[in-house]
């Protein structure tokens, strides 16, 4: 099946493809806010109309006991290989919302680029896989391959309810590679494979003092301020230098080959280049590493938010009754996100004073994961990309976790082809958040010929995933 | 001039003057808030209604710069001497909420005290003033001593606008003490006289890192977390043991005599005492000193509130551009406040990490205040308080701060008269702040046996402060 006739589908469409993906990033389908499960509803409800409309068969809107599974299919073709394609169609908060210069979820075109919350992340990546596939089945009437669309709305919270469905359908999902773009491109004419995943743990420290705020002249030197004991606690976690504090933290992590760590620096970012990337003039971390390094081979922990007391308008003297932090580990092989949780947590009570309490809820964890650069799924997706961005692609390691990855490996035995198409500078989980309509167009183009090139491959390849732990 | 009258009077009223201070607590006249500005001046009007009603003359509502000073005075007797009666309008935040029972700014009655932001801090106090001068005004067409009312409306953040209409004043504020209740009784059988206040220093620190909220999958441990840096900042105020470890802090702190100190362990609250007023279990603060030393004779520094990054529900993996906190210094003789301030700029600058950049906003200041106990309108309180109460008052020293006390000793040279009303258990500042109404009744009582006992008092008592200072 020559692409051509799809490609030129899908040049000729552009416009209508641009004015979709804005109907799409209209839904505020934030699936860390519960009171938003209506919108993520309606969203999902949405794609399942567009796929439909688009030819693919057996759309269905699968409820989980959290936000719904759109599952589409097109398995005509008994010659050719079965890809998964994998997105999530849910976002982050807008919030602070103060710091957008167009609200999130009103898609605003400004210098060739399409601004909302989820544009790169991941609904404008999803949709250069779905527009690639209506470019098909309007022009060919078929597709290359056989097709299975998995597209999600809990990605943002760890996909606490995927790895059940894909579990239970394991059979129903036999296929040779999971296609997934939900990661970066090194520029925007350097696209990028990445062949690595952070896992991650999150957590939250909730540490109580007394049973009520407290007047900080009547009491203030005499009781614990839960505020306080709570910035020790988070202070304690690194050392002076930025390494992680917890005893046993850093036994399980893997140690790379000087070979691998000389490949990282050639193909990876330069300090540099992160730090433009992050808009801030000095790095920081764990000394002898790379920033490259420090965020893909070395595990962290942040704190993504804190709260206690008084935070409004001016001042009240007073003692909190409680403070808490939201912090989330990004761990590296061959750390055990349930091992860390246990070591989490014989840390903190072993920290915590006599003078407070602290509650510790571990939530979601994601392990982490490797994926052989040589599976020829992988090395397709590197061709594609030659094709239509004319250039192949850089194999490099990303800091994030898409929490599926490992569920594909375990469960399916397959890998997860990451093929990027979000730029450093798309504002990925921040304000302004972006998708630079150029690359939207490239990426419907490499999926056209990454179909293409896929259709050639045997149907069930089962390259051994051990081989890429031992790099 | 018989006291009886009035008393008489007040026992009648007392139905109609907790409907009245019902009314009076109505008003949400939160000064920390600026959009409460409106209500400020509305809780201003409706009071000057009601000391002109009551029969009080030159009845005004003085604009500031910030919210207004509610003055009138009654000046008939040219053989009495003068007092000034002060109080506050404005209140707290009620904030949060959701640990009220009853709505802050909705006037509950329960287990017979009155249930609102402001009941005992200091609307239930002040209002105990006006109902004295109502009784002998109704009865006697007349009060036993002159009376100038300064009630403001900024007590809360600082009292920024006082000092400037004390100063501008002083010739027509001539008197021989202000009387403040707006402080704590032992127990509801034990009335106390405060003849200490803790000075403060509020400030802000901030601390800034990347000018945008990054990914922390992609940036996590390379880039500064500014909250993890602002929770080091403010780990590092105390030291393991809970002393302040910013240079210089203690060296202005007054060492007091072992007859002093034995004195406080006498009168003052024991620690078993202030442990069940707090609701906790354990003391925490600096070794060496009671509790109750603790809040009163030593300085400390609080976190009142802390804020940074996503703090909404759910998860959002992200590295925070900025972190806030709120902290208020409480200072003891012969702590500066301005000195302070200097101390804890010089101290955040040499702690700052290169890798973050700090914000410090230092806002206002209070000196520390020592007031004579043998002064003697502060000894008629004593009188007045065993005429109602059937005891005496002891002297305590307060944790908190009025910053109109050093004002009115400073400008006028004039002690002020801390006749508290307030219960330990009242949540001043707190949730489900109260006033119990059994105390409302006598607090009223006791101010009118005050007047009549201060009309004794030669008009110009100039005992020296200095000799307090060198208790």
């Amino acid at each position: 099946m020559d692409p051509h006739r799809a490609l030129n589908y899908a040049r000729a469409g552009r416009k209508r493809f641009v004015s979709e993906l804005t109907e799409f990033l209209r839904f505020p389908s934030v699936s860390s806010q519960p009171e938003r499960a209506g919108d993520l509803r309606r969203c999902a409800a949405w794609l399942a109309r567009h796929l439909k409309k688009i030819g693919l068969d057996h759309v269905r809107v699968i409820p989980t006991k959290g936000n719904p599974i759109v599952y589409a299919s097109w398995r005509r073709t008994r010659d050719r290989p079965t890809l998964i394609f994998y997105g999530h169609y849910d976002v982050l908060p807008g919030e602070p919302l103060s710091e957008w210069r167009t609200p999130p979820f009103v898609p605003t075109l400004e210098n060739n680029a399409l601004h909302a919350r989820g544009a790169a992340d991941d609904k404008g990546q999803l949709f250069s896989h779905v527009k690639a596939i209506e470019s098909y089945l309007k022009t060919e009437g078929a597709l290359p391959v056989n097709v299975i669309c998995i597209f999600e709305g809990e990605e943002e919270i760890g996909s606490p309810n995927l790895s059940y469905f894909v579990e239970r359908n394991r059979r129903a999902l036999k296929a040779i590679a999971a296609v997934i773009s939900d990661t970066r491109m090194i520029s925007a004419d350097q696209p990028a494979i990445s062949y690595a995943q952070r896992g991650g743990l999150r957590a939250e420290i909730e540490v109580h003092g007394p049973p009520q705020e407290l007047h900080s002249g009547a009491f203030g030197g005499a009781v614990h301020n839960p505020a306080m004991a709570l910035c020790s606690i988070i202070a304690g976690l690194h050392d002076e230098e930025g390494r992680v504090t917890i005893p046993g933290f850093y036994d399980e992590v893997r140690e790379w080959s000087g070979k691998e760590r000389s490949s990282m620096a050639r193909s990876g970012p330069s300090d540099d280049a992160i730090l433009r990337d992050a808009k801030v003039e000095e790095g920081w971390g764990e000394p002898g590493y790379s920033l490259y390094e420090r965020t893909t081979i070395r595990p962290d922990v942040s704190v993504n938010g804190i709260l206690g007391g008084h935070t409004g308008h001016g001042a009240k003297g007073v003692i909190p009754a409680s403070a808490l932090a939201k912090i989330s580990f990004r761990l590296v092989p061959d750390q055990d996100p349930h091992r860390i949780a246990q070591l989490l947590r014989d840390h903190i009570s072993r920290v915590t004073p006599s003078t407070v309490s602290v509650t510790l809820r571990t939530m979601s964890s994601i392990h982490p994961a490797l994926i052989s650069r040589s599976h020829s799924a992988v090395q397709a997706a590197s061709h594609a990309y030659r094709k239509a961005f004319g250039k192949p692609a850089v194999f490099i390691r990303s800091g994030g976790s898409i929490p599926v990855v490992h569920t594909f490996q375990n469960v399916l035995g397959i890998p997860a082809v990451l093929m990027g198409f979000g730029l450093p500078d798309d504002n990925i989980h921040g304000p302004n958040e972006k998708f630079h309509l150029p690359i939207f167009y490239k990426a419907v183009e490499t999926c056209i010929w990454y179909f293409k090139l896929a259709s050639t491959l045997g149907h069930s390849i089962r390259e051994p995933q051990a081989k890429e732990w031992s790099l």
